[in-house]
């Protein structure tokens, strides 16, 4: 069995292009690396790589990540600035080992050592929608790249790649480069990542939850809808009104299925005797709702 | 009941100041980061704050947390490289509540914006003893100081601080700084937080999976040993041999508890009715061990 699943709409035409080479005997780390890449690459995706906004100086940083579910190793890299491919820095840390996570200018320098080309990240399209954004005083939203993959050899992975929040502050990591938050990966079980707002995420760790709740026997839509559920609803008790979250599941049967606490998530996925399709997806919780949740009506006041 | 619990011997002098000050009503927050900056502030601890040991190149780059468990806000800061306290730092994230992480001079332009102390990290004796290790082609250990407190009005608190791997890459982050490896809190359930090496400590996610382990009804210590024990036995399935890892757990009622794979590992705590005291751990799986684990023996060729 091979299966592969990404976050967002357009994440299609990476699973369109990639899903005959998983069918073909491509392992998984390649294919969800070459598949990030291939949305770090388009312009037209102003979330992550060339193209992606800029932060609030007007200055792209880019978080990525990459893990493999066999020796559980992970590479990283947050904000880097100068490369707009920070997949392939996070896959060469993988290979690297030593290192799990570099941030700033050191991942920077890592990616000059490693001969990774050096170009211009910000588009004037990009430019001009980061001008328009901060004459409304708004963000745009938060929609990580996010490929789980199950090859034919029952080898999982996953790579994630954002440019994180628009006009964030200097400095701001999400939770795309955060082990357990943003992703998670174990051959033995199953793989998850994240897209929303990322310091929501981070507070429910959100994909490691949703694996362990596929190692306790759950599907991977009802470890994903468990995973927003929980996280959603501990927020709401702890007085916090959550913004969006939104994640993807992959077993390491080729089971997929996902879960959002908003309208606007909507993930691609195929699998061995299953075309690349784009699925929509209800929202487990609505974070608009303006009634208490069902299940807290009853602890009002406490 | 208040209780503070305390990672390595060093832990038990700030123990010591500020045990009296939860018994007169200090929260929990304020007590975890005061006594996380007491350790900052000793030079003669050399893994964290002022006298910690520097990267390749010489510079001092800090990590901290902060994580309450009310509403599980966080902050934290990676890569800090001009002020000795990273602590106050995420300590301010967490009342600025819109960013969980700041990494590298975006989190040092953060510190300046708050007016903390802009001073050297680096002291004499740190630069004496980094050209002694770099001679040595040697690091000298993990030790990060974390700290988790239960206040009397049932708040729980985590502060965790650390100067990271001695001579690692620049840019280089661990565990610390990532909530759900580093650490985790939450009032409904308990509080945990680990130290070792961080990469490994993060294939595991090691703190968010005890305070799960606690939520399921395991004692802290019960789930601070199966969180080492599951994560250390996993990295060995993977083909991978782990370094060391430990980890401290307090539950919401005040019972604390620790765990660790090898031999070095100790730490403090108080709490009502219970004196300061220093707790060595013995280890609930060895990493020195030349003998497959008794568990894995059947799994040899698997």
């Amino acid at each position: 069995m091979w299966a592969i699943i990404g976050t967002w709409h357009f994440s299609l035409q990476a699973i369109e292009a990639f899903a005959p080479r998983l069918a073909a005997g491509d392992g998984a780390m390649d294919t969800a690396v070459a598949a990030a890449r291939m949305i770090e690459d388009d312009e037209r995706v102003d979330s992550v790589g060339r193209g992606g906004i800029p932060n609030a100086q007007g200055e792209c940083e880019l978080d990525a990540a990459v893990m493999e579910g066999r020796a559980l190793r992970i590479g990283a890299v947050a904000g880097f600035c100068h490369c707009p491919n920070p997949i392939l820095a996070a896959r060469a840390l993988v290979d690297h080992a030593e290192y799990n996570l570099l941030c700033g200018v050191g991942a920077d320098a890592f990616a000059r050592s490693l001969g990774l080309p050096q170009q211009p990240i910000l588009t004037e399209a990009a430019l001009a929608r980061w001008q328009q954004l901060r004459q409304q005083r708004q963000d745009k939203g938060h929609d990580t790249v996010c490929f789980l993959a199950l090859s034919a050899d029952a080898r999982m992975a996953v790579a994630v790649t954002t440019s994180g929040m628009s006009l964030k502050l200097p400095g701001r990591v999400g939770d795309s480069p955060l082990v357990g938050s943003g992703f998670y990966a174990d051959d033995e079980v199953g793989a998850a990542a994240a897209t929303g707002l990322g310091e929501d995420i981070m507070k429910g760790v959100v994909s490691f939850r949703a694996v362990e709740a596929m190692r306790q026997g759950l599907s991977p839509r009802q470890a994903a809808e468990q995973a927003v559920r929980e996280t959603h609803l501990r927020l709401v008790r702890g007085g916090h009104k959550p913004d969006n979250i939104a994640m993807v599941c992959l077993d390491k049967y080729g089971n997929f299925g996902a879960a959002a606490n908003h309208r606007e998530f909507a993930y691609a996925a195929a699998r061995e005797g299953l075309a690349p399709a784009l699925y929509p997806v209800e929202p487990v919780i609505d974070n608009q709702a303006t009634a208490l949740p069902r299940e807290l009506q009853g602890l009002a006041g406490s």
